[in-house]
């Protein structure tokens, strides 16, 4: 079983996983405008299909992705004075973040698998999903400031949320110097390494097999919840959290969960 | 000196240093109702207390607690449609939630030492707490995803301001396994990790001492600003500050903690 | 070529890299009013200074900095009635917040080079810098607590931002012991430690000559939209980015960079 | 029916209204400390009672009340030094603020009928409630700047949110001055003016006659997400209406409130 | 010149104007889930049409709509259990909530001409919209409590940050009761009203076509930066609006404003 | 008594009222650089001199300002492209937003006079003090948009939160119309209407008087807190309320302000 998309690779290797694989793997997985539109409809679609509990999303080949195909697009833009530009400018942001947004708003877990050359919008798109990791090869860099320019995709605005130190931040999204699979775990990018990509791909089915086990009201809360929390204090965090979860706690998973515990069994869920 | 909990030891071992056991071991120290209402009933007293200047929360017993006692509750809710079933829930969650929360409004400051299972609500307990130290021994979930639930009292909308890793955030949260206290130590979680469950206290108990040492306007101002700006922008946090800070300097401990120094002599502060 | 101030040197070792020097050291460079006015002047007149890109701050001597002079000071205040003396602290404190916030206004990024001591407003200081590395030597603490009072001059605002272990904040502002760069190092509050002083500014005046080397357009902005980011949510950075880069990309550094990286030779920027 | 009270009257006019009034008339309705406990305790009760869906406030008397009663209170407080008397007054505001909040964070619907004397404490309780309404005659203040203080229970932060024009809520809060009904009506502080007393109580029996008759789920609710929206992003107010309705759609009163429509009849809903 | 809707007709009635009618005029412009999909199209289309620099909303016929079909939808929803129902239920609301804030998130204001019976929906619509304008026989009502639910449209989130008295807020949507244009004018609902439908319509064009007149970079930077304010800090505004008029300010709409206004001529724009 | 400025006359027509006069009546008082700068060292003075309690702003002759004098600055800025020429602009907005918030900032209140012309940045100031009245007379518009720009010196920032119709609002700002006092009043961007300039200017003294007769504790207490809530939610304004009243309260005033109640004599309160 699997969709066909012009750019990506979608398959489902266990049951309730599905697993998307940039593929351009000729071009090194670089993007240009219909890959990211597509992008965003492969994970669309996965997020409201019963059949998928969790996502891996890697790179056909041995690099994930060295980030903006530049000889597909243009960094010039129309308009007849530089206000004019600058709302051209607005306009195609405001498309590309949303496109790469997907993942982050996808109701499943998605699992983002690093490897070989990791550049530019690998980070951004990293940045928006759960879980991050990589095999030991990786290379990984914020390197928007090399073309000149601040990398407006997302990874300015999340990474400061996702690992633990500022200073490291600023240092890699102002040096656009590479950073190691063992560095990215140093400071929490990732949370785990594996030898290889093969090695961490194996990683990422077997963590998603785990979670797709699970019940998905339980795990589908719990991004939703996590998601939200991120951004706001924690009285609004517990505010959401009552309000999603009375709904959330009306479930039969609760049961089956529990009496599949007792019984040791495995237990199994309707499909959400 | 003591005083007396169904469910919970309250002593006093050294000056101004309390120490808070759950005490129910004989059911590793699992939860229900009667237990969250004494839990923040100790807290709230404690908070006021002028003879306590830091506080330290463990379990009786080799382990810290395993959570809910699914036996002494139940996750079926009354209401004859799903609308007023949740709203039980939002109620029951509202009382839930406000009596952990007893120990981050606690105006003293809180040290949690982690051992054996702590699973469930002892990881929203403890994420409540300023500083977490661990035994070696300390088996951690957020066990809530395994029945069928998304945690909600606190842990999803705590942790990931907590520790510096958003994967690892998503990860344990979302496959409930198990993790050591050296993994905890590693991301963040515990700041400290000691052989066994005697270390751990005995040197939580050093930490209380050298705190209960200090000035009570400093330190408790400390944790109060701290936990206000965590939450907010820096230039609210700087605003807040200065709001706080300008009353909190009219204390005659500065002039006693810089006598003190300059005297060499141990410092006296007045109650707090 | 250096600009001259009463307790700061200013050199520019290397192109567009200006070094920033307390200059106080037969007091360890112990801070008093004069001192953080002339901070916020040093820093205001960088920012702006199209021949800097990259600034460096360190202390003359072996001490970074011991914190405030309490002889030159005071920790009393004139007012007939605690109101009154509350709305003194209030204007003092707002004059030294917004000083020792010039670092972190200033547009340039700022690389903190902490050495010897660093105590009290060393790390206040530190805070409001982008990278902070670090000299093996250095005796690092939130050093408030230990003369009666709550740090006010924006560690307590920042750090929880800046590091990845909340707990880790709570054990060193609470306590005021000294840290070591390799513990802070691991917490993520540097980034990088070197074995003495002289490396450490070494290492610095390395990455400062990378990053001034870079698009100031691009190493600007993104030090902008960082900072930003930090305090807002992802969905609020994301709209910031836009409004800020659709400006931004109209810059010839784009195809400058580009151009330079195909044609291997080094770019030459516009001043900014 | 009524409830038993030392200084409140809690009647039920209608079916599932209830009326609170201020009962302490002698002293125009002055509060000190265990009345404002008493509210507290009064609100919440009703909050969770099946049998109220709908709450009118009111004054015995002409007067609903003159605020704070100086003589039974004191605004001097203990405390060695000016940051321990600060501690004093923080436990005690943060107790007031919490009891006066209980009609705000009460579940149901409470509509305030203002009449003759309002001033200071009036003010901050009126700001609480949902709908104002007031008598011809009344007379109101924000008092709290001619006792030289500046008004702490809540009118200073809720005020700007629930009229239209700042530059009024200024004049107001700075100068003290009475307004009357018809000013408060022309800003939108309260939403009707009534010739006497009599008349606005009754003009609030109908109100709470109208509300209590509709469906309690879809009436609360109602209040629960206009409450968190005025505080927040429209975003965050359509994210919480979400998670809050969909659990709130589930519910037997759509049908039964559109077939009684259909029907011609008068709808019937279950407790809550 | 038109576009064809089903349910919409899109007329150009003056230059850079566009007139959106809702078009089921049979069924008093009920609305269903085809019809706000497709009004989400139309704004979509509208919002980067170079032709069109301002919008007027209004209904066919009579009456502006009265709401939701009830015969055309459902409120009962799928799933086995209330946490798969509420799943179901989250997912319907964010394709209609999305749908609906099309003409908040339109580049170009929209005028919203409210007249006959506008229920429901209808306010929700109308919220959205920039400028509001009545005709004196509008019959307003925020009706859902009367179905048995909170509206969750929008207007519950957006209604208390449109009008100036929180206390008339509450009273419309708790009590469902219907409120005339003068009502709405008074409590600044609307900003006008008119004789009837033909002249409120007439009206709006007349605004329209003044709006349309503008520098449209001048005109839809306005919309984008109060939009953007209303829900922040002024102090974020603030920023905001320099980040965004850093770009903005860089158009030739300056000359050519100043040149017509001291020429005494007609200002000519360049579309956007 | 009076201060000696370029282009503002400051006088003090009454104990503790300061009166600024915008002083270039031959230019109908248009603004330039100059005398923003200068606007800034007006109320930086004032806010700290414990003469003044209470300050009134109008302007010399009939008109309070006209806005930007265009001949004496330009909308055209240096740079090499567009994102160079953005920085330029960047910078120049912070200076200008910065000093026309002086007014705001000041921690005395200030009584705006609106009268004859008040375009364009009369609106921006006029936006950032507390209490607005005008004389019959004026002619106000927010005029940006007919210059082709969005105003950006804060209007669209703070309007939407001083007025209570954001349909006027976006009516106002969108078209650029001149609004009458009448209107004014009515949306309630003035508390109050005078016949001409001169009775407005008497109303404004004896509303300074008033206000300056007070405990100016209580006063700029009373200040400080609403402009803190305005932009924060309830439970934030009530938290801050708490910090900054704990050492308010602990003032002589209260005692001087109840005295001289009972006394019926004039207050007098030490200078602040």
């Amino acid at each position: 079983m699997s969709q066909t998309y012009n750019h990506f690779n979608v398959t489902f290797p266990a049951p309730y996983v599905a697993h998307v694989e940039i593929n351009r793997p000729e071009k090194l997985n670089a993007f240009y405008q219909d890959m990211w539109l597509e992008y965003a409809q492969v994970f669309n679609t996965l997020s409201h299909s019963p059949d998928v509990r969790c996502i891996i999303l890697s790179g056909a080949g041995p690099t994930f992705t060295v980030g903006l195909d530049m000889k597909k697009g243009s960094l010039t833009f129309p308009g007849s004075d530089g206000a004019r530009k600058a709302w051209e400018i607005k306009r195609r942001l405001t498309e590309f973040q949303d496109c790469i947004s997907a993942s982050e708003k996808c109701e499943k877990p998605v699992i983002c698998v690093l490897h070989g050359f990791c550049l530019g919008l690998a980070i951004d798109m990293a940045c928006t999903t759960d879980i991050r990791i990589s095999s030991a090869d990786a290379k990984l860099s914020v390197k928007e400031v090399d073309i000149g320019l601040a990398a407006d995709i997302g990874t300015l605005s999340r990474l400061p949320k996702i690992v633990g130190s500022l200073s490291w931040v600023k240092d890699v999204t102002l040096s656009a110097r590479i950073f190691s699979a063992e560095e990215a775990l140093r400071v929490g990018f990732v949370s785990a390494v594996e030898s290889d990509k093969d090695a961490a791909v194996k990683k990422a089915l077997e963590m998603a097999s785990l979670i797709a086990a699970k019940s998905p009201v339980a795990v589908q809360s719990t991004k939703a919840i996590v998601n939200w929390s991120v951004d706001r204090t924690v009285a609004d965090g517990l505010a959401y959290t009552k309000a999603w979860n009375s709904a959330a706690l009306q479930t039969g998973d609760i049961g089956e969960a529990v009496g599949a515990t007792l019984g040791k069994r495995k237990a199994r869920f309707e499909k959400l």
